[in-house]
């Protein structure tokens, strides 16, 4: 099943489907058609958010999906798959990938990285880090993630605030740990995709560069601006 | 109202949202989100293409739209509001802009260009004209359309076949016509605006590097393959 998976998404492009409540493009039914056009497009895999979005996508699309729950919780900054709770509903969904917060911040729930990694093993399904920076992906190397992304630098007040993907993270994760390292964040750009690749990782994700397009609008209306 | 509209349009982007039958988001629906996404990342108008796409879409953007209406006959290459009974549909929407094939090839119909623009303006709405070449634009201006647009260079056998946009039919409308020049078609990459802006076209239309994710995901990946 690993070996399965990891070789369908190798050195591919996935696509991140998701379109937040307030988003003019939210809905399952939306955010499967945008799969299907990811698919046709090429993609490799289909990156979603919420039990609702990942059934509609796997209705229609026989992609490998790396599922999601984004939820907020009080005094916590983590919102990626934060407890086991949306860990569990992810596991009641056909996703092969389970994606979470990796960070070394506090847990929610008490219930540590390795536990959980541990209780998604056991569900016989892959589980994905995502972090912020080399000692987290350290971190996830050794508690036996299946996979490491970079998802979550520019998104965690102590990592590099950086505007394009952090390309410096990318290349030491890949150089120091021994598990497949996905390039994720703020691919928006050719250039952006470009030196990313130069790092050669396991495989790319890119999302609202190709399913916002409110912000790929905002994109050429800043270089319009710019030119006046 | 010829003012009034060409102010609210001039210098901007105006995003052309538009899924054909067996595009996957093909629908009424969606494109008016598609325009809802546009119009929150700053477009000036939107380009669409059915009576029921512009319907949906004037119900909830309150921006100028150019409606077109997609449809081939036999024995005719021509495809873009092609015939009177297209303008005419087009007619019973609220579009303040009506874009039409303006190449010299016959008229399916027998009725003119001329008598064409001339009708639209009767009822009061701007008429745009759809051209491939210089000799196309020149004509449109002589014939009184109120824009002009580059739409069709590359669509017909005889005009450029370039990659990207047509720059030189594009500058040269400008320097030879008193008609607002549109720069329309095969605007994908960011040097592919960049190098329309240099020529100052008087608004500019994007639409699949912006609506189609098929076609996104298709580039990125285009982008991948050919650094394997």
């Amino acid at each position: 099943m690993k070996i399965d998976v990891l070789n369908k998404i190798k050195g591919g492009l996935i696509v991140s489907c998701q379109a937040l409540e307030g988003e003019a493009l939210h809905g399952s039914s939306i955010m499967s058609k945008m799969a299907i056009a990811a698919r046709d497009g090429g993609a490799v895999g289909i990156r979603a958010n919420s039990v609702k979005d990942i059934k509609a996508i796997k209705k229609v699309v026989d992609l490998p999906v790396i599922g999601i729950i984004k939820k907020t919780y009080p005094n916590s900054e983590r919102f990626i798959t934060p407890t086991l709770k949306e860990i569990k509903q992810l596991l009641d969904t056909d996703v092969e990938i389970i994606a979470m917060d990796a960070t070394l911040r506090k847990q929610i729930d008490s219930i540590s990285l390795k536990e959980k990694v541990d209780y998604i093993h056991a569900a016989n399904k892959l589980v994905m880090a995502d972090i912020s920076t080399l000692e987290e992906g350290i971190e996830a190397d050794k508690i036996g993630f299946d996979l490491i992304s970079t998802t979550l630098s520019g998104y965690t007040k102590y990592s590099n605030q950086n505007q394009g993907p952090d390309i410096k993270l990318l290349s030491e994760l890949i150089k120091k740990t021994n598990t497949p390292i996905i390039a994720e964040g703020k691919i928006f750009l050719e250039k952006d995709l470009k030196n990313v690749l130069q790092e050669k990782p396991f495989a790319i994700v890119i999302g609202s560069a190709i399913t916002r397009p409110k912000l790929i609008t905002k994109h050429y209306n800043s270089i319009i601006e710019n030119f006046k």
